[in-house]
């Protein structure tokens, strides 16, 4: 039966040993989205065009954010990432939804998977893109964010399937 | 019409000016939700009960994110929250539906709101939940994630309305 | 004779090459207690049996501090901690004494020992205890803190023994 | 009767609102001891005279840490603080014991104390010393860590008396 | 005489009692260069013209970095920034020099000036511009960072004049 | 032909995929300068010499940045030092020139360079010194920051040369 293993049999939080886990590379694709006025889409399209760039600097925070997710996922264990790519992607001009979606790819080589990363990461530049918006639109709501996919690691591959994610 | 104003006239990033805006006291309450299987709820509810404490390490990390903010956030202005509190409600036992709720009610005196502090608590708050999770359950997913209300400086209080936030 | 290896020899401090050192597993074991009032110790036990985990929310500072140990001490250098356990115990109900002892295990795979680490997160694991119990009892002392073992490394391993540790 | 305040009525633990509390200059003055071999201390004092400077870089240490407290202490508020000194204290040359001592002066005009600043401080010094001496004595032991005095604030003045504080 | 405020007269270091100074409004300016090959500067003209924006995410760095001051600066004290612009200026297309010059202006209100913000965000943004230019010239030099203008408290204002500052 | 490698092939910033390149010894060495008053050399040497160490500590801030170079360089990879020694020279007693120059060598094992950290290093040496001499010279310039060596790597060794630097 499943439990849940950053507790041990005490019921004790702990950062769960890795020492014996194999250090191989390991990659993790999380997304979210977070929903607008339309009017508030046209403005960061019109930055992202011309100035005020508004994902550019959503992505710089997201990459920045991977960093740091250790520090702020109390149980999360240090690690080195040797790779973050983030894409944002808009609906098309003629579509009447307004909405941003942010996809973020972290990867490692060591002992433990970077799911965490991939998916702080996430958070971060939606709520950057929400901080950057907010004083036109302050009822932007983030939605959606999950785990894409997981590669690498003993528990084995892990793909997102079905409307749920 | 409204503008970002995170950005000057030439379109470039800048910490606004907020020297000449009053200290005055500022609420702002966000809100979002984690959806889950059924199991992994329960074995949050047990943890909850018993031991292996996940909500109660979640509180902890959402405390912790909002003073992390202006760290975060690449133009939130730093300031000394005055208080922090986060809530959890879970589904009645004989619902169906599996998700935890996280809401955070951030608190300054100062020039500038705290709806980052509270929107980024609320964001890590859910992740931490996703990561003490994940070993039983990859598919969860954070949804929802927005202010519900904001009160306290010159722009007025907004407090969230109908079903969209 | 002995030296201070943090020093060269113009008697600079420097961060220690290790490059040439091997990376094996480090564990390190180090304890500390703060003694109280037992009106302060009862508040204790009664929250962690009940409500008001004020041993889990050490718990957690205490494993967040342990990752934080290369930005506090100057000359530490960096690692990837592999496993953070932390241990409370109190005094049995029918003692007059009041404490609780704070013993944390450190493990790593590196070439640089962790002692640091599991002294850190001791440090602010009697903090955080401190902090939360203060309002009812500010006389409480942090005391005998140090290293219990040490293994792994080149220096050979180390076991406190003795009355001094 | 007393409580532990970081709790609210429900046993949740919250950063507490402070925000009606006036701001006024908040003093505390902390305390701490580490014990070692008298070679160990013959090794500071050579350092200190002439190069190696153990002391000096554990005065920095404390400060910075002073700084990091609302990171460490989960329930910490955030503060600026306007004035941190360090002093150490060494026996006498004739002395046999072998100890320094660390105090820590922290300062704020605020809402709320710093005690917790100056305990911080405090620990990270004594460990600072332990760092750069452990290759030379692994068994020194931190100990007697508390609050001497406290001014400025509602709950009025604190100086520690008598044998337990 | 001309001392250093940062020592006390014991010639130890500490963080400098500030409470009984006002909270005024402060500002200060500082600038730095990067010099690089023609060729670079090219690659960055590009960059910010169509896509690759190297000055946007050195600004975003120069901001960031701003308020990490007190981090970085062992004997700064924290503070409030309200305000943090960053400029970069480059040679008319028609100039054979190379380089690219980094401008912050950073304020508060507080009982401290913001110089060492200030040039920390210069020095960062410079960083960031060599960063992400180095794979093509890691010849660049960083040159002539200075503060160029001082308002605010009793030291009285200050502004750069003649050649040396 | 030259280009920026921080960008992907739509000129969007990412943090660069490193996981195929062979972890080996990198070292990188980076100088730079502050050129000052020689009242203010005089007030430094004396501070060497006796009581106030200047370099000293503007030695541990140097040593502390390196190892947040890539909280501080958005797109560095983080990585573990495993070495960082930091070196000051000043003008011989009879030069009328007054100056420090700061040079800081910082290696790893593993499979990006440590420039960055070097640099940044080297930086925060030069604006620490800034920050404990202020009260007495506002106009002292940092100058000449650049990269003296880079040994390790794919891209082979560099050794700074010419004019240029």
């Amino acid at each position: 039966m499943s439990t849940l293993t950053h507790f041990d049999t005490h019921g004790q939080a702990h950062m769960v040993d890795v020492a014996d886990k194999p250090a191989t590379r390991r990659v993790a694709v999380a997304t979210g989205r977070i929903a607008m006025q339309p009017a508030t889409l046209a403005l960061i399209r019109q930055g992202n065009a011309t100035k005020g760039d508004v994902l550019g600097i959503a992505r710089i925070a997201a990459i920045q954010a991977a960093k740091k997710t250790s520090e702020l996922i109390p149980l999360c264990h240090p690690l080195a990432l040797t790779r973050v790519a983030v894409e944002f992607a808009l609906p098309g001009e003629d579509e009447s939804a307004a909405w941003v979606d942010c996809t973020v790819t972290a990867e490692t080589i060591g002992p433990t998977g970077v799911e965490m990363e991939a998916l702080t990461a996430v958070q971060v530049g939606l709520l950057t893109i929400y901080d950057m918006c907010k004083a036109a639109d302050r009822g932007m709501v983030m939605t959606d964010v999950r785990l894409l996919e997981k590669r690498g690691g003993k528990s084995g591959d892990y793909l997102a399937g079905g409307s749920s994610g």
